[in-house]
């Protein structure tokens, strides 16, 4: 099934079903009137959001109406967990490469993975608002798992089970403000700014056959302003699969149903594929030819990521954001 | 006033108004079943429950019982955001010193901080429950404020108003977890199983007259295994107050209603001061006589901090904890 929130003035939305083809919702204030609500007693709310969900596709839910992505916030609008695996290695490895710098240890067998801001979440079609074009505002198209509740120490194994929904999310980073911090060792704070997601969340059925080996086996499609910028599958190059991100999240201390882990930004190592963010081409393009050529996100950008299955149709639907400026520092 | 939040079997608890001697305490469910709910509602909520407050102390509520702290999660048990600096540089400085490592770069301009889980939270009398003695637990006594929401960019001149809350903290540290994940870049993760906070949050009029330049002008009392750690002044040595750890938090991002905002442990430049944490204690050891003596917290310890007010009453409540092995990793 597919799932979403409305805008309703509130902090977290309206909870709502949403048909296959992205075009119909309805609202299920019987089973839960958001998601995290929804999530909190998943044993018993999956099953009647699917029965709704099943009767919204065969056409038998009078109450259903159109389903605006305009009007759709984040999923989880606020989350109490997010945290960001770096599983594609190849992303890491350019970049790392294109500084000059070395990787940092056991990145093969142990995963990185950082604490994000949960809270707020932006919509798919939220601006990016920022300060100063310098801070190089830059896109990081990837996917995420929503869990339910998982207990600390649970094995990689059993982690799988634990995946409620899966995710496409952009997570907007600026660049600019990065290398400080990473040298820092305290983790990403000012460098990542709130995080954007696609209209719905999806359950596993959703994907199949793309769902296998604990990765997703589409294609992740990224534009900016209407260019291509990659292409990449998510299926090929990512290093640990989501049970295995969601296990080390969890090897010391328990995880709250609806925490978000993400895959890092998609990466494949062919020459077709593109970037899945603009950091990764400019690390080719300094590998290839001494500099970057590719300008970050400025004020006026557009970008849109969106995943298609074998069938062409958009799972998740699309992010479309801009880039504008609107605050002001003291 | 003084907030605490009693275990009902549910994620979030249910708020209860504590008496000033936190003895007695009320439900508040024609204001807000849950703290969070009352933060989102701050304006309208604070001052509903300032005049439950005010009858709590006049002995005007029927319906009030005795408040048990063995009841009480923390306050927030799901937070959304959980951000901690580490304000008190002198702690920070002797960790490297011992470490023969340098200061990170500009700790004296650009406040240190790392986003930390939110949920779960542990009350104040929740065991620290960890795999492996190895992993050597250690207490970290700070104080943190709980903010409403704040835009990004805000000031710290115009983040003090934005401060709601009170708490008293043990950020729990993995101490032996903690130089991989510094050294990879991505912040704290595996060293920072969850955060355990005293019974009650205070609001501002709580801590008159040792609410002054942005920083609680009272000492913090550490305890293990019934001994005397450290007593040190939190009002002194504190590099960053508390409006500019808010301000620094919201340079990119809004802040959520309900964020949480922490010193870091508390550090004193002062012979007879002790300390916050068994780190700091064992890296004066190791700067005086070449090794550390103290050990850290082993399975079956117990901790105590507490705050007390010039009256010598207590401003929080006790945090009491045991250290307790519980879970088998895969």
């Amino acid at each position: 099934m597919k799932l979403g929130t409305l805008r309703n003035g509130g902090l977290d939305g309206t909870l709502v079903v949403v048909s296959r083809d992205l075009a119909r919702a309805v609202t299920v204030p019987e089973i839960a009137e958001t998601l995290q609500a929804a999530l909190d007693d998943w044993g018993n709310a999956a099953a009647k959001l699917e029965l709704v969900y099943r009767r919204l596709e065969e056409g038998g839910v009078e109450s259903a109406f159109v389903f605006d992505p305009a009007q759709a916030a984040a999923p989880l609008p606020r989350a109490y967990q997010w945290l960001d695996g770096s599983a594609y290695l190849r992303h890491h490895a350019l970049l790392r490469q294109a500084r000059g710098e070395p990787m940092p240890a056991e990145v093969e067998t142990l995963p990185l993975m950082y604490q994000g801001g949960s809270a707020p979440m932006l919509g798919p079609r939220d601006d990016i608002t920022i300060h100063d074009d310098a801070w190089d505002a830059d896109l990081e198209a990837e996917l995420a798992v929503v869990t339910g509740a998982v207990p600390a120490g649970e094995s990689a194994t059993a982690a799988a089970a634990r995946i409620a929904l899966f995710l496409l999310v952009n997570d907007v980073t600026l660049r600019s403000l990065v290398a400080d911090e990473l040298a820092r060792g305290f983790g990403f704070l000012h460098s990542k700014p709130p995080t954007a997601f696609a209209p719905v969340a999806v359950t596993q059925d959703e994907l199949e056959p793309a769902w296998h080996d604990g990765r997703i086996h589409l294609r992740v499609s990224c534009e900016v302003n209407g260019t291509r910028l990659g292409r990449p599958d998510a299926g090929q190059g990512m290093r640990f699969g989501f049970p295995e991100l969601i296990a080390h999240a969890a090897r010391t201390r328990p995880l709250p149903a609806g925490t978000i882990i993400g895959s890092g930004p998609v990466s494949n190592d062919a020459p077709d594929a593109g970037c899945c963010s603009i950091s990764e081409r400019r690390a080719l393009e300094t590998i290839e030819t001494g500099k970057p050529q590719t300008p970050y996100l400025r004020s006026g950008d557009r970008l849109r990521i969106e995943v298609r299955n074998a069938d062409g149709r958009s799972v998740f639907g699309a992010i479309e954001q801009q880039v504008v400026p609107y605050y002001s520092l003291p």
